[in-house]
C-alpha cells in the first residue's frame, strides 16, 4: 500500500451534522464524544489484558472464577460506581481433571495414533479404563434412527455434521450444528451407544478441540461425550470410509461435583430522575478451562464495565440507573442470568432495557432489538447516528441467554453483534486468548453498546 | 457462548427474494451461487498460502518476487483461463542488506539501548559507520519550520506525530500521518538534518518497526531515514522531555542498486460478446522484504485470481474481456501500474471499469467508486444485492494507486474496501503473514469482488 493514493482517494467521511434535527445534533456530538474517549482510552483492552493473561480461564466454581469476581468488583469499585454488590449465586462445579486422550486404533492405513480431543462440558469421564468400540459415524439424529439400536448398541456414535460455511452469520451454522454436542450424547445413548465423539463446532479447519457443554437428557444413561478437532474428524472420517473396523479409544477424567456458591458482580450508576428504572448491560464472567475466554467473553464483560467508565468520564449523568452484570456460569448451567431475574422480580426492579455482548470483541455491525414492533421502530430510527461508526444493522431479534430470563419481565432485550466471521477461530477452544483481540475493534464495540445506552437512558423505550 | 439461545434468537436472516423485480431475482441467484462457490471452496485460501509461506516477501527486483511472477502465471494456466501473459517492466531494485541498528545513547534515566527500528524502503544507508546526533522532535513540517536550520542543522529530527485514533476509516487516519514518512527525510534535510526517524504508521501500540517508501526531493540531500516502532517512539519521546542532549545512534546498509527488468501478469477470460471491452480486476504482487505480504496485499492477487476462478467454475461466460492483473512495483515505484496503463493506451484496449484490492483480506464493507455521477449511481443501485451478505457501503470515492494512471483514459476505477481496523496492525510490518488472514473474510472479499464484477460485466457502465 503506497501512501500518495490516499491523498487522492479519500474525499471526506466526516460525519455530516446539517441533515439533521437540532436534538439529533447533540446526540450525534455526544456519541461522537463516547467514541472519541474510548478509541483514545486504554481501560477496556488494559482491563481485558488483566482477566484474560492475569487471571485466565474461569470455569464456574474454579478458583480463577472467584478471583474474577474479586477483581471485576475492585474495578467496578475504583472508578468510583455508586454501588458495587454481589448476587449470591449457586452453581454447577465441573472440572476437567487430568488431560484427555483420543486415539484411532489399527487403522487399516495409518494404524494408531493420538488425535486431538477434549471432554465436553459436563459431562461425565471415562476414568483410567477409558473406552474403547467401533465408530459409527452419522451426520444428524434422523440417522441414528434409522440405524437402530442394532447398528449402534455397544459402539461410540461420531456426530460429523460440519457448521454450513455459505452462512454470512456464522451463529446461524453454530445453530445449525450444535444440537449434535448439546444432545448428541443422549440421543446415542437411546440407542445403546456407549461414547459420543463430536466434530467441532468451528468454521475453521484447526487442530483445536472445542468444548461446550452437552445436557443429559432424564433418565437416559449418561455416557461420556468428547470433541475432536475439525482437521481430526475430517482425516477419521476418511478412514472409516475404508476401514469401518477401525476403533477408537478416549480416555476423559472429567467430573460434576457439588454445586458451589459464586456470584454475578454488580456495578451501578445511580438515575438522576428515576433511580428505580434499570438498564442493565452485560457479559458473562465464567469461561471455558482451556484458555483464556477472551472473546468469551473477557470482550463483553470489559465492554460493560466500560460503557459506565464512559459515562462518569465524559460526566453523563443518567436519568435511569444503569448497570454493568457479570453474570456468572453462562456456559454450563446459565444459573447467573436466572438468579438475576428471580432478583429483580423479588426486589421490583423494574428494567426498561437489558443488552448482552456475548458474541466476541470484533467491529461493530450492530444490534439486535427484542421487543415490541413499537420498541424496534422506535430503536431503529436512531439508526442514523451510528451511520459515521459504520454501523448499519438494527434489526428484530433475541437478546442473549444471560438476560433472556428477564424477557418473562417484558423487558427489551437487545444484543450486540459484531462482526461474526473469526468468532468460531476461537470459540471453546485453546486459542481464545488475549493477543486475539484487537483493541480498536473491542473499543468500537464498547462506544457502540455505550451510545445505545445513552439514548435508551435519554428518550426510554 | 451457549448454545440454546440460537435456537430462540435467530429469525431467519435469509435473503428474501420476493422483494425484487425478475431480473434482479436471476442476479441474486447468481450472486449467491458466487458466494457458496468460493466460501466452500480453498482455492483463494490455499494460493495466498503458498504465495506467503513459500514464496515469501517479494520486493521489486528480489529473486522472490521473480518466482511470484513465475508462479501466478502458472497458477492462472493451470485454471485454464484463455490468456495468460507478462508485461516487461522496469523497476526499482532497493535492496535492505544487513540488519539495522537502532540506539538511545547516554539517556539520563536509562543510559544506552537498543531500539526496534528499519530502514525506509528506497532510503540511503548510513554504512558501517552510522550515523550518531542529538534529536529534535517534531510533529509535523510547519514545526521544522519553526525551529529553522539553527536547531537543525547537524541533527537527526524525530517525527512523531501518531495516527489519530478518533478515525474511524484508519486509512484516513494512515493519510494524516504518512506524509512523515514519505516526505519528512527531504523537509529535515532542507534545514540540514543529517537523518530522519518516523514513528511507524501503525494504529497499534506494538514493538515493530513498520517500514514503507520515502521520496526524495530534487536538489536536496538524501539523507538516511528508518521507521522506530510505537513502543519505542513513545519511550524516546519520553525520555526527551527530560534530557534533550541524548543521542541516536543509527546504522542502516540499504542501496538502491541498478534498476532490474520485471513484469506484470495478466490472466484473462475473453468476452464472448465485446472481446474488445476489458475489465481489470489487481491488487500488487511486490511486497515487502521484512513479512511475508499476506494482507498487503498477497490477498489482493488472489482474490483477483479468484473471480476468474470463480467465473470459469460456475460457467458464467462474460461479454467483456476479463483480466487479474498482478502489478509489480506498487510499493516502491508504481512502475508495473504505469506500465499498464501505457499498453492499455498504445494497443487501444478500451477499459470499461477497472477494481482494485489493496487494503487486507477483511470482512467486506463496500466499494468505492471513482467515476461519473452517472456510474455512482447505477453502481449504487446494486447496493441491495449485497445487503443479505452484509456489505452496506458504495461510494463515490477513489480507486487505487496501481489502477490510478487508467484514470487518463476516462475508466471508472473501483476499490474493494474491507473493513480496516486492523490492517495498520500488520502494514508494512514483519507480521504481516498468512496466519493474520481469515479464510472466510479473505472469501467474503472474493466473492463480493466477483458479483460487482459480474454486474459490471452483465449490465455495462
Amino acid at each position: 500500500m503506497y501512501y500518495n493514493k490516499f491523498l487522492i482517494l479519500f474525499f471526506s467521511l466526516f460525519f455530516s451534522l446539517f441533515n439533521l434535527k437540532a436534538q439529533d445534533k447533540n446526540d450525534a456530538e455526544t456519541i461522537k464524544n463516547i467514541f472519541d474517549e474510548i478509541l483514545t482510552n486504554d481501560a477496556c483492552y488494559e482491563n481485558l489484558r488483566y482477566l484474560t493473561t492475569q487471571i485466565g480461564g474461569r470455569l464456574s466454581g474454579s478458583p480463577q472464577a472467584a478471583a474474577a469476581v474479586d477483581w471485576t468488583k475492585e474495578v467496578m469499585e475504583n472508578y468510583g460506581f455508586d454501588t458495587v454488590f454481589l448476587q449470591e449465586v449457586m452453581v454447577p462445579h465441573w472440572v476437567r481433571g487430568k488431560k484427555e486422550i483420543g486415539r484411532i486404533v489399527g487403522s487399516e492405513k495409518m494404524g494408531s495414533f493420538d488425535v486431538a480431543v477434549c471432554a465436553l462440558g459436563n459431562s461425565v469421564g471415562t476414568g483410567d479404563e477409558g473406552v474403547i468400540a467401533n465408530l459409527v459415524e452419522v451426520q444428524d439424529f434422523e440417522e441414528l434412527k434409522k440405524l437402530g439400536k442394532e447398528n449402534i448398541q455397544g459402539k461410540v456414535v461420531f456426530f460429523n455434521r460440519p457448521m454450513d460455511p455459505t452462512l454470512i452469520q456464522t451463529f446461524q451454522a453454530y445453530g445449525g450444528a450444535v444440537n449434535q454436542r448439546g444432545a448428541g450424547a443422549s440421543e446415542a445413548a437411546k440407542y445403546g451407544a456407549i461414547g459420543a465423539i463430536v466434530r467441532s463446532m468451528t468454521t475453521s479447519s484447526d487442530d483445536f478441540p472445542h468444548t461446550g457443554s452437552l445436557n443429559y437428557a432424564l433418565n437416559v444413561p449418561q455416557i461420556p461425550a468428547i470433541a475432536i478437532s475439525t482437521k481430526d474428524a475430517d482425516l477419521l472420517s476418511k478412514l472409516l470410509k475404508d476401514d469401518t473396523s477401525l476403533k477408537f479409544y478416549f480416555e476423559t477424567h472429567c467430573e460434576m461435583k457439588e454445586e458451589k456458591l459464586s456470584h454475578n458482580v454488580v456495578g451501578q450508576i445511580t438515575g438522576s430522575e428515576f433511580p428505580e428504572e434499570y438498564i442493565a448491560i452485560g457479559g458473562h464472567l465464567d469461561s471455558w478451562d482451556m484458555a483464556q475466554g477472551a472473546h468469551d467473553d473477557g470482550t463483553g464483560c470489559m465492554q460493560s464495565i466500560e460503557v459506565l467508565r464512559a459515562f462518569k468520564a465524559l460526566g453523563i449523568k443518567p436519568k435511569r440507573s444503569i448497570r454493568a452484570v457479570m453474570f456468572m456460569n453462562e456456559e454450563n448451567g446459565l444459573r447467573g442470568g436466572l438468579k438475576y431475574a428471580e432478583l429483580a422480580k423479588k426486589n421490583k426492579e423494574k428494567h426498561i432495557a437489558a443488552l448482552e455482548s456475548d458474541s466476541g470483541g470484533f467491529t461493530p455491525k450492530g444490534f439486535s432489538i427484542g421487543g415490541s414492533d413499537k420498541v424496534v421502530k422506535k430503536v431503529s430510527a436512531w439508526s442514523g447516528l451510528f451511520k459515521p461508526y459504520k454501523i448499519y444493522e438494527f434489526e428484530a431479534g433475541g437478546g442473549g441467554a444471560d438476560i433472556g430470563p428477564l424477557k418473562a419481565q417484558d423487558v427489551p432485550l437487545f444484543a450486540f453483534r459484531p462482526d461474526s466471521q473469526r468468532y468460531f477461530d476461537y470459540h471453546h477452544a485453546a486459542n481464545d486468548t488475549f493477543d486475539k483481540v484487537n483493541k480498536r475493534e473491542l473499543d468500537l464495540g464498547a462506544a457502540a453498546m455505550t451510545s445505545l445506552i445513552y439514548l435508551i437512558d435519554k428518550y426510554g423505550l
